[in-house]
């Protein structure tokens, strides 16, 4: 065929983007007329991938060549050596979508169907998505919207479906560093012999998302047939959903939410919700925090969230409890994925040094799940979560979770540490919970999943000159020279009267 | 130093985005903590990029080498085998102004500033200039951003002072094929004696702006100095914008605009004046085409559009006058760069079969500026400039413009033909200019200058079957055999009756 290119494997990481390199002489870049960025069709064998050009000027391609990044060959099943097919790429009609998004028009649920497909089948370049996100984000999307957008993700994940009528699950919005509930809900609720299958993401903006907590204790990217059988057998789980694919729209989508470093109203509620529908679940606890530097920052949008989570719940059936939370400063001491798992162990082990705070804030979602289930009578779930925990039955279920789902790891902390002491006297009055996020991410957290802080200056203590405020753990001497750096150009993370 | 690596020439086009290549298992990326996709600073002597990371698993790269894209070996002066440095990247701290645009709130003249600065330094990623864009696209920004915005883009452009008082231009908003008075309109007012130093853009979404139609006559990338020689000696130009940098921002700008097929309002407005402002301008005619598949597609839209022009010029105490035309159909017979182009000469030239509408349309402007100049009073500008074209002056002055611009080119069209014919017989009543646009579009414009449409359907034309409606040229057989493939899957180009 005219338009045949042999594959060779160059080795090229570009993440989710696929990038195809061509040599500038070419016969097909000359005869079809593609430059540098142009989108073009790949095809191979009744495999096809949309890619971006990148045209290459030098002799590391042959002319009957094409390079092809890490991605690309794996979505396209080439190792090296094939020959592959490349064609002009025809317009993408759910764009005429998004644009009109843009322009501030209102979209149908098909326009959302259209879109959110395209994105899973890999048509949106990475400029594409920005413009999506931007489109939807801050206050852009209607109710109506947000419903639409949750059906498309559902329509376009795999669905789950399980033996037992009734299926729990919580989430909290996040933004508060460390307040990482969710392995001891789920293996309270599991103890208590309910069923949840907890499905959870990685970080977007935050250190950690519970996910990557998780990956530090055990494997969590299992497929949906293995979480199946964690939940059989024990009744609960704690894997990451981008694993089963419960949502592979939000996946994509994420990775550019990351790269702009903002979360989406909206998008938020149908990630959300749309992986609850997925998941199976027929009752669910929402979290909000709301703290002047939370994601949240005031009550009235926290209102005005619940009302939205309320409305998309009602849409598709969902049984569902909002729990507004304080937000003021972070739970736990730990804040990184390995930091955060060493506290989950602390509650779970009921050793005395354990974060009080983050027991108690677990003890209150578990109990709300109880009472939900029906199993026991409002104002006792509390009292039974407790009794769970402390009898020892549920980190015997989190060990038997963990390793169902592929072993129970030792944690190890990040190299190295640098203490952040007080200057000063005085009693601590806030946080800012924004920048204790930032300082954690700059010393590597989660992407290094030892990293991260160990915070005690909570709101309230008693502050010595020369006592440590907190500790950042980082793997890299880099990292904690940036780190430094950072917080010689800040103030206010930790006000103190 | 410890994190010094040798630059590898790859070859690679990677367009406006800088990519750096660096080997996974490279110290650097080790040591730092970098993966694929992270932004990093990236040194050489005393010039500074950032650059979007792409990591190489294979013997692409040794340990100690990076590879760079072509035009971010030009940003930092390198051509291969010099020793660079890369740094973890401090936030930029712009990009939360562009994230509260996202959430809806108005930005004011300092964040627009910290924003373009940022933007013009390189120091923004595609992802990122398509979150800017889309954030300001449609309605949403304010006459108040606007004019920021238009601030912003002068305080970063270089600017041009004349030695004469008055200095026209002229400017349309576009959404027309083959509306190409400009060349003709700054003949016309150069002949007369006016000042009109006329920089103009190459196409954003259409298949040539006037800066591509000139390319093909003369040399269009001037630079400053040139181009104030060229003006000094015949009273105007036809010079590319991007060349003298008027506004740099612009040009990072449209190239995530193209991507992603799409005009914003607000920044069209501040792009356009912040050009006219830097160029000196002192007396501006803006033409806005309506008509219901142009760019602006009612009278309410045009009307808001005058009053933010007007709004805008006020600021900057510019004399505007605003031109609402029908835009219910393409202008002359060529649509594309070397098209458009031949009907410019044939007018210039008074050829019988020049196309009238252009001609007149031409004109109309041209007197308008002709009055605006006072040289001329109310009512006679369009009898003088008419009398300017058909004398030969006109052309005389395009020629002298051209020569002293670098030399008057030859036309080439594109060798590939396929005429359009009509299946039956009737009145023409309607055109849709957007599909016209794709078409040739698809044929190669403006990319391929000789690429585009000859255009003979016009509304109130009598057909028969088998006339030709319209025909189109392509450079090569892969555009043409796209083009029939999108003619195959649409209808409604052209109405008949």
């Amino acid at each position: 065929m005219v338009n045949g290119l042999i594959v060779k494997s160059l080795g090229i990481d570009t993440y989710r983007e696929n990038i195809i390199f061509m040599n500038a002489e070419c016969r097909i870049c000359k005869s079809e007329g593609f430059s540098a960025l142009t989108r073009v069709l790949v095809e191979f064998k009744n495999k096809r991938i949309i890619a971006t050009l990148n045209v290459v000027n030098s002799e590391l391609l042959e002319l009957d060549e094409a390079g092809l990044s890490i991605e690309a060959m794996k979505r396209l099943g080439v190792n090296g050596g094939e020959t592959i097919h490349v064609f002009h790429l025809k317009p993408i009609e759910s764009l005429s979508k998004v644009r009109s998004k843009m322009y501030g028009n209102e979209l149908k649920d098909s326009d959302f169907s259209e879109i959110i497909a395209d994105v899973v089948a890999g048509q949106y370049s990475n400029i594409e998505l920005a413009a999506f996100i931007s489109a939807c984000s801050g206050d852009n999307l209607t109710i109506t919207e947000i419903i639409g957008l949750t059906r498309a993700m559902v329509e376009n994940s795999e669905k789950m479906k399980w033996s037992r009528e009734m299926v729990l699950d919580k989430h909290c919005v996040g933004g508060l560093p460390g307040n990482r509930t969710t392995p001891i809900v789920v293996s309270i609720a599991a103890a208590a012999g309910l069923t949840i299958p907890k499905t959870s993401s990685r970080a977007i903006t935050s250190p950690a998302g519970t996910a990557d907590v998780m990956a530090t204790l055990t494997t969590v990217n299992l497929t949906a047939e293995q979480m199946k059988e964690t939940v059989e057998s024990e009744g609960g789980c704690l894997v990451w959903g981008a694993g089963v694919k419960l949502s592979p729209a939000d996946d994509i989508l994420i990775s550019v939410e990351r790269a702009l470093d903002v979360d989406s109203e909206g998008q938020m509620i149908a990630s959300v919700m749309s992986k609850k529908i997925a998941a199976g679940s027929t009752h669910v606890v929402i979290e909000i925090p709301v703290g002047p530097t939370a994601k949240v920052r005031s009550m009235e949008a926290a209102l005005k969230l619940k009302y939205y989570f309320k409305a998309v719940a009602a849409a598709f059936d969902i049984f569902i409890e909002i729990v507004i939370s304080d937000g003021s400063q972070p739970v736990g001491i730990g804040i990184g994925p390995v930091l955060e798992a060493i506290d989950i162990i602390s509650i779970l082990q009921n050793e005395i040094h354990a974060p009080q705070d983050l027991k108690k804030h677990a003890i209150e979602i578990a109990g709300l799940l109880l009472e939900m289930s029906g199993k026991y009578s409002p104002g006792t779930g509390q009292e039974v979560a407790l009794e769970i925990l402390q009898s020892g039955e549920a980190y015997k279920k989190f060990v038997a979770i963990c390793k169902k789902q592929g072993g129970f790891r030792e944690l190890h902390l990040a190299p190295f540490r640098h203490d952040i002491l007080s200057t000063h006297s005085g009693i601590i009055t806030a946080v800012d919970c924004r920048k204790i996020s930032r300082i954690a991410k700059l010393a590597g957290a989660p992407r290094s999943p030892g990293a991260g802080i160990r915070f005690y200056a909570n709101i309230g203590k008693q502050i010595q000159t020369g006592d440590v405020l907190y500790s950042v753990y980082s793997d890299s001497q880099g990292e904690m020279e940036y780190v430094k750096e950072y917080l010689g150009s800040i103030n206010g993370v930790i006000t103190m009267e």
